[in-house]
């Protein structure tokens, strides 16, 4: 059976990378991320100094259809823009009503999530994690160590969909920011009701 | 937010073993594999000395509907009967039409797959590799290390549900054995038509 005709997938993710050889990842640098870190104005000092790569992730393209899988890795690399730590946008699905499941095969970090009711919660990401995130939940990776990557292997319905808008509107409730060496979390001092 | 109000769950498998300390395992022995191995008198013998440990997985109880995700850990032990390999006994998702991906953790090992309409498709598995089953086809984990547990990460809809039965019942049309040391794809001489 030639590669053509074949309706399955092989692809290879480097468990300590995170990095696939076999097709090219979608990046996020500082650039990308304007108005997501709350201190604007060491924001705008870094950009000046670096366009930093701050993560990058997979999209394997399976068909957006609800029996299918979408599945690939996502790396947040170790920084800060002030006390605030390195971190993906975060995003509801475009289905709300859609989970996803992320599996930590390095680092240190968190998952924040909340729901447009206004609950959140939180939970730690370390090698060997599992961390459900349920249905109507936006969820973001959040890197606390300050030298290595976040790695994590991801899964959710092939048809759930990105809604990166609210969240780039409105914010999360809560941030993640170092406190003496420790990860910390607050309220958004900038966050807005819908 | 106490536990019991948390929506999200946290939960560990060990990168190396792929056994989560946090709750307990299915576990499928050879007792339970009966007429799964094509070399039946060598299976009578191999029962007659040991219920050995064939493998084991994680079931976690998210809601079984179209949003959720339902994820765990698979590991399969190396051994053999006769020249077949240890393996899973393989399913079809009970709602067809979903799809399964599997992110090697550890290990040597094939995914088996075929569809009802006869096509069928192998991919290999070692560590790193993400192997998609596409919607509607069957699937089987083989280990084909002499020395490794076979080690995954699986996720897949929660609503899917296993159908065993039309593989307990028809076997794969293809087996995996071992051949002067490597694995080779024969056909399997008791596959019935349905």
């Amino acid at each position: 059976m030639s590669m053509a005709q074949m309706r399955s997938l092989l692809t290879s993710f480097d468990l300590q990378t995170g990095l696939s050889p076999d097709r090219p990842s979608i990046q996020r640098r500082l650039s990308a991320m304007a108005g997501m870190f709350y201190n604007e104005a060491r924001y705008a000092e870094m950009l000046a100094e670096e366009d930093s790569l701050i993560y990058e992730f997979y999209d394997m393209g399976v068909p957006a259809q609800a029996g299918e899988i979408a599945f690939g890795t996502s790396i947040t690399y170790p920084g800060r823009v002030g006390d605030e730590y390195f971190m993906t946008k975060g995003h509801f699905h475009t289905i709300l009503e859609t989970g996803e499941v992320y599996y930590c095969l390095r680092g240190q970090g968190m998952m924040l999530m909340e729901n447009p009711e206004g609950r959140w919660e939180a939970q730690s990401l370390t090698a060997g994690a599992a961390v459900y995130v349920p249905p109507r939940y936006a969820h973001r990776s959040i890197n606390v160590s300050p030298t290595d990557p976040l790695v994590t292997f991801f899964a959710f319905r092939g048809d759930a969909g990105h809604d990166y808008g609210t969240i780039e509107t409105k914010g999360f409730r809560k941030l993640v920011v170092d406190k003496a060496g420790r990860p910390d979390i607050i309220d958004n001092p900038r966050w807005k009701e819908a």
